[in-house]
This record gives C-alpha cells, sequence and structure tokens, in this order.
C-alpha cells in the first residue's frame, strides 16, 4: 500500500448519521415525514414503525426476508390473466369475463386485514345490522322484479330470499337497492362456472314501499377461498382450512343511509366456526329454514323440489329470511385521499 | 313476513365468538398458530400483530385500504418483463438479460425495511468491516486476474480499486473471494444500458497469497433508484429524492469467514447524507484519491486520463482504497426455514 495516498485513517469530519437498529427507524419516518399532508404523513410513519419493529421483534433472516417478498411477487403476478374492462373484451375473449385474480385481497382476508378494515370502517350504530368482508366475488349484475329468480335452472335447492329493510325506528325503507350474490348449489360463482354464460346466482331489486323484498335463488353451500395460489401456501404453512361457510352476500343502499356491505351465514354449515376470512358474526347467522307445500311457494313465485330426508319425501323450498337495519347517513366528510 | 317460519328471534344457541376491533388480532394469531414450527408461528403471529395494530393505529379507512393493495398488485406486476433464467433464454430474446425488476425490494429498500434487515443480520463483530444494503444490480460476472479492468473502453473515467483482505488479527486472507460491481460513468449498471452487450463494471477476482487485491475500474457516479414504477410514487408522495451516493459494491467471501455484503461511498457525492434506501455507513464513506503521475498507473496496469480541475490539467487516475476485514465464521446453525 502507498501511504501517500490512503486517507482514510482518521477521516472523521463526516457529519453522517450511524444508524443502529434501535434508530434507523425514527431515522426513516423523519426523512418520510417532509410532506404537508398529515394523513399521508401519519400512516407512513405507522407503516414503517410497524414493520420494522415486526422484523426487530422477529429478527428476521435474510433467507425469510427473501423468501417473503419472492412470495409477495409472486402473489402479485399470479395469475397473469387477460385484462377484461368492457363487454367487447368480454365477447373477444369468448367467455364471461374473469376479473383478475386479487391474491392480495386474499391474503389480507385470510390474515383477518380485512376483516380488521371492515370492523373499522363499519362501526355500527346500536340496533343496526351488522356488517362482514366484501370478498372478491361481486360483479356487475342485472336489475330483477320482486318473485324474480336470480338462478339459473339447474343451478342448485330453491330458495326464497325475503325480509324488509328499515331504518332503527323500525320504518319501512322504500326503494333500497339491494345487490345481492350467493354460490350456486356446486359452490361456485358465476364467474368461477366455465359452464356460466353471463351473471348468475346475483341480482339487483328494490324494496317496495312497505320495505319488503323477495327473490328467489338457491340454496348456498360451503366453498374454499381460491388456495391454487400463493395464499394456498400460507394456509397450509399455518395449517388452516379454506372453506367458507355457506352464505348469500347483501349490499344494501339508499340515498338517506349508511351503505350497508354484509352476507348471511347459514347456521347449520360445518365450517360456521371456523370462516377462514373472518366475516361471519352472530347477528348473521341464520336458520334456512324448510317450508312444506305449495301455497306459500305459489305466492312468492318459488319453485318447489321434492327433498328426501330421513327416508320420506316432502315438497317445498328453503327460505332465508331477514330484516335489514340501516343507520342514517352521517353526513361524514369526505375523505378523499392523495393515496 | 310468516311468522312459522321465522326463526330468528331468540336464535341465541350459537357459540360463535364475536371478535371486535380489539380481539380480532388474538383470535387470528391463535387460528394461525396450529403448525408445529415455531419459527413460523412466531413470525406470523408478530406479522398478523404488526399488521393489525398498524391499522387499528391509523383507521385505516376502506379507499386507503383499497388504494394500498392496488398499489402492492400494480408493484408485483410492474412491469411484465420477458422471464430470463438462462443465456440461452437471453439470446432468446435477442439482448443482454435485464432480470425481472423487482419492484417489491425497492420498496423495502426506500422504507428503510431492507436495511434493517441487513443490520439484524449482520451484527459485525468489534473491528470487521460493516455491511450495506445489497440492492438489485448484483448478477454474475465473469473472473478476472489483477490489474485487469472491469470496465470497458469509455465505461468512466479510470479508477483503481485495491486494498486488502485481513482477518481481526490483522493477519491477510489469501484466496478471499471479491464479487465487485459498480456503474458507469453515467450512473448506470449494465443491466440498465442497453449498449451493454453482456457484463460490465462487475467482476470478480481473489486476493493474493498477501491477501492483497487490485483491479481496474471506473469512478461510480450518483444514481437514481428507479422511480418511474410505483416505489417512485411513494418517494414524491414522501418528497423524498431517488439519487444513492456513488459508490462500489464488494461481496467478499472465503470459506473460513462470515461472507461480507458491504459497499464504499464517494464522500464527495450530494447525497452521501441522505441515501434513499438508508445503505451509508460513516466508515464506510471513503476518499477518492487522484494519484497524479504514471509511474503507479503502470504498476498497477491502470489507464491515466488528463484531469481538468480550476484551469490546469493533470494526468493520473482515481485510487479507491480500502482494507476489508472479515469475522470469523460463527459455525452458526443452518437456518434453513420452511419458507
Amino acid at each position: 500500500m502507498s501511504p501517500s495516498v490512503n486517507s482514510i485513517a482518521g477521516s472523521n469530519s463526516t457529519s453522517l448519521e450511524d444508524l443502529d437498529v434501535d434508530d434507523l427507524t425514527a431515522h426513516v419516518i423523519k426523512v418520510s415525514s417532509n410532506i404537508d399532508n398529515e394523513r399521508i404523513k401519519f400512516i407512513f410513519s405507522r407503516l414503517i414503525r410497524h414493520s420494522h419493529d415486526f422484523i426487530r421483534e422477529t429478527a428476521i433472516q435474510r433467507h425469510e426476508w427473501e423468501a417473503a417478498w419472492e412470495f409477495l411477487t409472486e402473489a402479485g403476478t399470479y395469475p397473469r390473466t387477460v385484462p377484461c374492462h368492457s363487454m367487447t373484451d368480454r365477447s373477444q375473449v369468448g367467455q364471461a369475463c374473469h376479473p383478475e385474480r386479487q391474491e392480495f385481497i386474499l391474503l389480507s382476508d385470510v390474515l383477518g386485514i380485512s376483516a380488521l378494515v371492515d370492523q373499522i370502517n363499519s362501526r355500527q350504530l346500536p340496533g343496526c345490522t351488522e356488517s362482514s368482508v366484501l370478498g372478491p366475488f361481486h360483479n356487475e349484475s342485472h336489475e330483477f322484479n320482486h318473485g324474480d329468480s336470480i338462478s339459473s335452472v339447474g343451478a342448485g335447492q330453491s330458495m326464497l330470499i325475503r325480509g324488509t329493510v328499515r331504518n332503527r325506528k323500525g320504518e319501512p325503507i322504500s326503494g333500497a337497492l339491494l345487490d345481492i350474490w350467493e354460490t350456486n348449489g356446486n359452490g361456485k360463482y358465476d364467474m368461477q362456472d366455465p359452464e356460466t354464460g353471463g351473471p348468475d346466482c346475483r341480482g339487483k331489486f328494490y324494496t317496495d314501499c312497505e320495505g319488503r323484498f323477495y327473490i328467489n335463488g338457491v340454496r348456498p353451500v360451503d366453498y374454499p377461498v381460491p388456495f391454487d395460489g400463493p395464499v394456498g401456501i400460507v394456509l397450509d404453512l399455518l395449517n388452516r382450512q379454506a372453506y367458507r361457510p355457506a352464505h348469500v352476500h347483501f349490499l344494501i343502499s339508499h340515498p338517506s343511509y349508511e351503505r350497508l356491505n354484509t352476507a348471511l351465514y347459514d347456521r347449520t354449515s360445518p365450517n360456521i366456526f371456523r370462516d377462514p376470512v373472518f366475516g361471519t358474526k352472530s347477528s348473521l347467522v341464520k336458520d334456512i329454514e324448510w317450508v312444506e307445500g305449495k301455497e306459500e311457494a305459489k305466492m312468492y313465485n318459488t319453485k318447489t323440489f321434492i327433498r328426501v330426508e330421513d327416508g320420506s319425501e316432502t315438497e317445498g323450498f328453503w327460505l332465508l329470511e331477514h330484516d335489514f337495519i340501516l343507520a342514517e347517513t352521517q353526513g361524514t366528510p369526505n375523505l378523499k385521499s392523495q393515496l
């Protein structure tokens, strides 16, 4: 070495902060806080704080961190589906549109993050119907009249969905829009079933002047969240099962009331106590009743079928009934974010 | 409503736990803990705890959460590059292979998470050279002999990289493998430069029997982390600049010593105190010296060039010199993870 050109020794004139494991976090937050938007500043400071605390507490090993981002990358690109933005696109790809599968939402779902977000965003006023997770299967559908069937022939066992929409004083809400979707009798949403040519087991309609609704569908069955991708590996890793308890989704809206995003769950489901996405709440667990005979079926235009149980046959249909209670619009400020 | 089929009232027989904002987390951890691998169990419990606490403390709004996963999805799929796994693939795509751009690693980098992981994974023993972040530009390269140039003609201003590799007793380490990579004089790594036909400004070589190394390259310059994608939006949002201070990467390995992943930074860089990925440490900040004349250049096979400063011309070359100190292998257990 030539000492004349080695100027390293004694070069302590830099004012660079040496950041160790304990003060790096404060530094990152500091340099990320030079913005005017207080909300974004706050969110990122907490995001950095928690992601760092997580890594600190677990002393994440490099190979573990590499596995994590490899996973996230795979998640973000899985699967590489054909984007579909319009009906024109749908006809071009020659089948019903498959929305891009959102593996990230699913990850959020199975980690309970979606449920947490739902809870924080839906603090119900006393007496109102509780909310539930939206899930990835909401989609556009047609408008129907009361007594119509949202399900194609042979989609499953006939079920009448009936009830009212009211406010907290018990007054009926007329003209509330109900957007309903459910699986068919095979546990598949229309978008998952290549046999389906368009919307099936989903539809929109309005409550009548007495706040009532009734529509015909099929009895939903338990189905697994998609587990053939990265999130399925997580579920396997955590020794968790993938089947959601059978349910029907309801998205209910009216200009004078808070939008309600909820679902009703079948009490007899073997998975009612182990929903992989943490959406079930006891107030939303329902008994789906068997209604015998043809009289009520005629009244609601409901198809009957022969049910065999304990060796005896009866003709009738299933009934899912619920009275939804909406909260008055709170006049919450418009929280448009720059994000 | 027909009271005969409405069995909702009084149906309190379910034992379903109602999980509110405060006890959902414990529940999710509980149902995710039914596994034998204690490490995975611990990591996921902390991941869930922190992600939930983050959402709780910030009361994340639904539109904010939607923006988050839309961002992550975009990050995961940005850009949709041609996968490239072998030299055969490279020739098929007709150009030097561009490794898939890892937007997630970059996100981790700018949030300081990568630096935190590096710190936790590289707790240096006293007296050893400190580590730095790996970054996304490490790649395969050729092997060189001492005095060779790793840089193509015209890649930048000639710089000799010289030093020794020693243990903590000051004894030279013979046969240590140095893997070096740096930008060219335009601030680009070879993989970012379409003009480059193969590896450039990167190479591998071994220390001699006295632990010495010397190789010719170019003086690196500051360059921005890729900011034309999702992470660039984050940097903009946080009012942060994207330029890393000029540096040379070193990955040094030897069977008897802990692998050292580090970098040396140019003290004169205007960004030396604001590295966007938090990789700089004062012990790694170096004075790059100007060596005048041709004598030493001949000794090390270094190209000289005419430098104009303050109106006067001198012929010489740049010198980056450092003595690296490696830690003895600790015999750490093989921490192969199931992840």
